[in-house]
């Protein structure tokens, strides 16, 4: 079955997707329409479905997923969906939401468990607590929380996926560095972006709609410290482990005009600043080389100050 | 009595002084002595104690107000006071405080008081209560802390003198300006530096010696945002008010580089930050100018961009 | 009778507006025709007038007042007002102009002689009629100049009423600041936008076409140093006092990006700056809040670096 | 004759100096003595006159030109002249001012003829009133002022040397841009600069003692700007000319903080930066260079963002 | 024969153009035509050819020279150049390609010439031998290629003639400055640019379609210096001398963000920066007030910080 | 035997150390004397040499090694080496060069040969030929140059520890990220700082004295491409390789104003930059913090903007 990539004028499409944007318009005829954009993990499309009836506008919302029978058709140079049939999911369709949204490329139950066994070989008992709390806390969502809104990791499960490959880095660095403590930087890689969970709001799917109240008003750092504060306390953490990671949630952002007010006096503070740079710019690197050819450049790249890539023909 | 501003050479002086700095030397015939820095809230003169025996070394400690006899002499251009007789204070001599350091010019109780009496006004109880809290914890520091270790207001119960000059600021705003809440207005203000009381560490006299390893490691916006949280949930406190007061504590340093990761979202926090800038700008005014006379330019102000202020003859 | 604001489809409309903006335009079968933008005080709406004879182009211009007649509709999912009977205002029409354009609160009248009245209570005779002279010379234009093109108060007499809201917060500062000179800091609240009279050119509805010549090559800070200059010598004013209000104008926007090469030098210019920042801020910050709801953020907000303001729900 | 860069241990000297420092102290064994600094054109040295007698005392200040014998020693490794007689220079002297102060290589007189009748043959009759206007009223003091208190041009007559130079590249840069206006690029350079007569305070020898008031609280553009207004009403001078040079001299430092608020609107003002950043960067860069022999670097300059210049062995 | 910027509805055309954009498209009634941008030196026009063959397709480009035959016509407001008759140029036509894109006002050849005679007077024969080298080895290229893709002399043979200005420049400079050398400082003017002509790819028009492979990883300033490095060893260039040049490329954009990661350490270095700013600066000030009448401010001119520049009345 | 940080007053010292500064100085009693500083690996401390002979002054010399005898004395409360014995070190001294300067943990000449075996598994001919080439062809200066003069790992073999620590972490960030070429990676790390051979002058105990001509004409970013672009040349290496390495050269220190003018267009110059950042800043903070004890801040690092750091207590 196609994806939305690769659709072309004149095909029959019976599919699931997602409504990514929706709007009731009227004809020139005085009819009411449709006007939606649908999405799949590869892309999205503007479609129409004509002749809507009255029950059937407070049925479709942005965000439902939908099945559509429909041809592919060209509008002012563009592709576009007309919709023959629509209807709502129900359970009995068993859809697959990979196929829907763009996810991280591991099952978010196999990460989670990779990282919780990591935190399982802590010998800091207070630290291991800390950090044990949190992901048991937050278990369920992450399971589909994105690491953004719209940047680097801004996928199905990508703030599993961005905690789990950050901890593969530090491994490799506690093992060149040996006055690093592991414990420490691993805690501060597993919390560092931690309330970005309650800092957007993001359904299921890993799509994330808006910011929260205190999202805005205080942001995951801000956030981020009260929840290891209180924690802490709860759990009898040592004062000092408490304070250090809190220090490294604060001021992993490096930079005050990118949000931390102080800059890391710890090394593991230090260290998870590069790991968190690194790790976002190989995921913004990747996704942009993946659209050009060998030998080829890519666009200006916005997250990268509008670099255009080159895609190397060399190999080894 | 004279103030060390007047000393002159010959002056026989007798009378109590703050040790600011000590050391313990070694003359050319071998003999210890002490070279200090002696001061009162005028200003602070080197001096010597010849001759120290074993038993004082541990009695004289910077910080320790000490009462001493001696002369004011001349050693290469400059007065030094040599001392002949030197003993600790004790009980007995019922020293005046705000004689031996700069103070602020209002009573700290009388202060404190006009303070805690606007907030009986409050018409909200959830921000009464919460502020009422904070000032009443924090009352004993209140009356000598600092708002500044080297900065504006660093005198004596300055803290409280920077908020009660607000607070009377604040008055005057909320008239032009009707749309602004006083009751978030005034509880930003009183608590919008109040963890300077532990973020720094200052002894009775208003003097800091050095920052708290939270201090360092968060600072006092940080710090305060967690304890206005822990003490909204303690009291009951309605959520969107706790969020907003942490929220101007954040942002009243308005600018990322000078600490604040948010601007304000809220009239209330955009006026706190400006008329915390207006206190503490006519605080370092006054005192660069209270040096010069009229017609005259002061030297570059460190604090002020190292402008050369500029004290006018005008007169109404 | 309804405003812009409120108008639905459908609505017969017979009312004043001002042509904010008017195309002579060639339909498809060769008839020419008005495509206009009507605007009145609380907002602006396209509109059509079909058919033109050749007698009515020359008649209608941008910013001439008009009352016509037409029924709201609806074209591309947008409201249109098609006109069928359109004249320009006459002066038995009287057509009163804070229908037509956002206006100052206060009447303009009331706002000059309350900003006056202060002047007369000035102590030094110099800066009274140094300011006086102004005031009068101004007088005319006063009653409807706005204090800027599109920022803060760009409204119908902007510029007295942001002078008169500055005088009354500086009325409040001068009791709380004993050593400021009021004399001084009113004469700078008074004189340091006064040129924008000169520097932009505005009808009497308040609105601003463009900037003059002197206005693009020197701005209306070295304007206002001249004229001051010019004046004070014409009036036998204090050297010192002229010189030092001259500065206060040069250094009321503070940081070079913006203006001013001298920073201030007296506290009377230190003051100025941060009551002008209030009076533009809270200005700002009323207007983008007065479109949403309590509870609700408004989207972010060109002139306060985009930031999105929350309107709390907060009830004393 | 021997400058004082040539001054070696054991010579005997009679000469005249400045005294660029004076203090009065006392020695060990309770005599006055004269700690001063003397200067020649190439450099200065610390000087000593012992055994100081009551009248001497008001006798010599700073500033005043001096005739000394003595013999030049060592005192901790560094040169010291060992004053045995001195005496103030009298009128019989007749001494050159050359010999005593750096001074522009050029006869000011010279110079300023050379100038002057490069405005005689301006076109245009406004512009060339007007410059000549301000050549004449500031004739006397252009002579020895220099165009800087410590920077480029800092020299006797260095005003008159830099605006020299710059006319004479600018005589350049009119052949190759023919749309330049010569009348109005020569008016920007002779008066961009002019009103540092009035902002500096310099004695005759072109040693700038402090900035005025007006130098301080509006800086040499302001100034400039506010004598071209006034001269160019008094002699009936066309408004845009006018306009024109007030914003040449307005923009010429091109950058806000570097003191200009607005940038060049017309090529001439352009021009006009360039020239005058090409004149300043040749005295520096020269200045530095003369310092090294070739083949070698300089330390870093100060003024040049401490770079380390480097003079070429390179030989055409 | 009229140029595109004279055009009017109802003209008759018949000429040669430059195919600057070409889309097939397909119309309502589903027959293909070109929508295509034709220019000339004056400008550039939408063009429509309707009723396609499918031979014609492939035969034209962006890029191409073709003659057209057709009337103006006007569509939605805007001027559309109707073609009923196409064909590609062909060498009989003998077509002047000055008329057809803007070109530098001095013919290549000569430019070319003045710049070589200039160079047969230098005195230091390494210097000579190896600037004719770069002028000899680009000859062709020169004659064609424009300084810039899009700023300033991005025009045929636009770098020719930025080189030539800069040298007279250069030349009125180094009568002002006797320490500068000229030999250096014009190898730096003739070869601080060259490698442009490898870092854009450019056709013969002189229009740049894109940036080369080392243009996008390297730039021009790294290329130069590693072109002048090999050169200069193979013409047994003497090695400070050959240094000297390659540090004057790297430094002549001065700032580091605008590419030279040093500052000019030698005073040609210094020049040759100055020299590169005014030139481009006439040449983008001379084309934004070409489109204005005298007493007008053109629009904010984007290569000059969007300055809205002025064009005097001033006539001497 | 003692170093020199474990001298105590009254010590008898026979030693080896550096000359670090000499001076020639004459006593009051008019002997000449030598001012020295000596040093060994973990410190400096200044020292004297009475009654210098003459045939002495030539003999020693600022980096020599020298044997000396001497008694540790207090002068002015800092201890001072009297030296009654020096002569030269000798071969048949055999003296550690290791306990003489501080140096790389691990002996040179290991850690070459464990980068060379790494090159050996490149699969990539071009790539580990010119990698092969550079570290054969400098192979005797790396057992000694640090990579810096006053910044991290200025120690002896500081370069070659530098290049090994990041190959490590290198190795650890290829297995999390596979699109990453790793020779390509490999051979950026090995060439990135390569010519800090070149651009620095060190003796063979790894002390620079200061930076060679083209090193301040260039930097070694600009050697180091012109010297890849040589040796590929040379070596027949495929061109986009060279042209690769390169640009990671080029862009590894990122941001233009620390040398990079072009930021890195491939994911291995991005993993270059933060790799040289991660092990740069572990250099400098292992440093910072080894002089502390647990639980203790560091004062103000200068190179890691004067953060205070802190070493935490805290222990897994």
């Amino acid at each position: 079955m196609k994806n939305i990539i690769e659709f072309e004028v004149g095909d029959d499409i019976q599919s699931f997707f997602i409504i990514k944007d929706l709007n009731l318009k009227t004809s020139s005829n005085n009819k009411k329409y449709f006007d939606m954009t649908l999405s799949d993990k590869t892309g999205q499309m503007n479609s129409k479905v004509w002749d809507i009836k009255d029950e059937m506008i407070d049925l479709y919302k942005t965000g439902a997923i939908v099945k559509v029978k429909g041809v592919v058709t060209l509008w002012q140079n563009n592709k576009q969906l007309k919709i023959s049939k629509i209807r709502l999911k129900n359970d009995a369709d068993n859809v697959d939401i990979n196929e829907l949204v763009p996810s991280a490329p591991i099952e978010p139950s196999l990460m989670y468990k990779e990282i919780f066994e990591l935190t399982d070989l802590m010998e800091n008992n207070d630290v291991k607590k800390l950090v044990q709390y949190f992901l048991t806390e937050n278990k369920e969502k992450l399971m589909y929380y994105p690491a953004a809104k719209s940047n680097h990791h801004s996928i199905r499960a990508g703030l599993l996926y961005h905690i789990l490959r950050m901890l593969k880095v530090g491994k490799g660095l506690v093992k060149v560095y040996p006055n690093i403590d592991s414990d420490l930087l691993y805690a501060g890689i597993i919390l560092h972006d931690m309330e970005k969970i309650n800092e957007m709001i993001s359904d299921e799917m890993g799509i994330v709609s808006s910011y929260s109240f205190n999202g805005q008003l205080l942001g995951h750092l801000i956030m981020g410290i009260k929840k290891v504060d209180e924690a802490a306390k709860k759990l009898n953490v040592d004062e000092e482990i408490s304070s250090l990671i809190q220090h490294m949630i604060l001021s992993h952002h490096y930079e005050p005009e990118f949000g931390s007010p102080k800059k890391p006096l710890i090394p593991e503070g230090e260290l998870l600043h590069y790991i968190d740079m690194i790790d976002a710019r190989m995921y913004d690197m990747d996704k942009a080389l993946s659209s050009v050819d060998t030998g080829e450049f890519t666009d200006g790249v916005y997250v990268l100050d509008r670099r255009r890539l080159y895609k190397s023909k060399f190999n080894k």
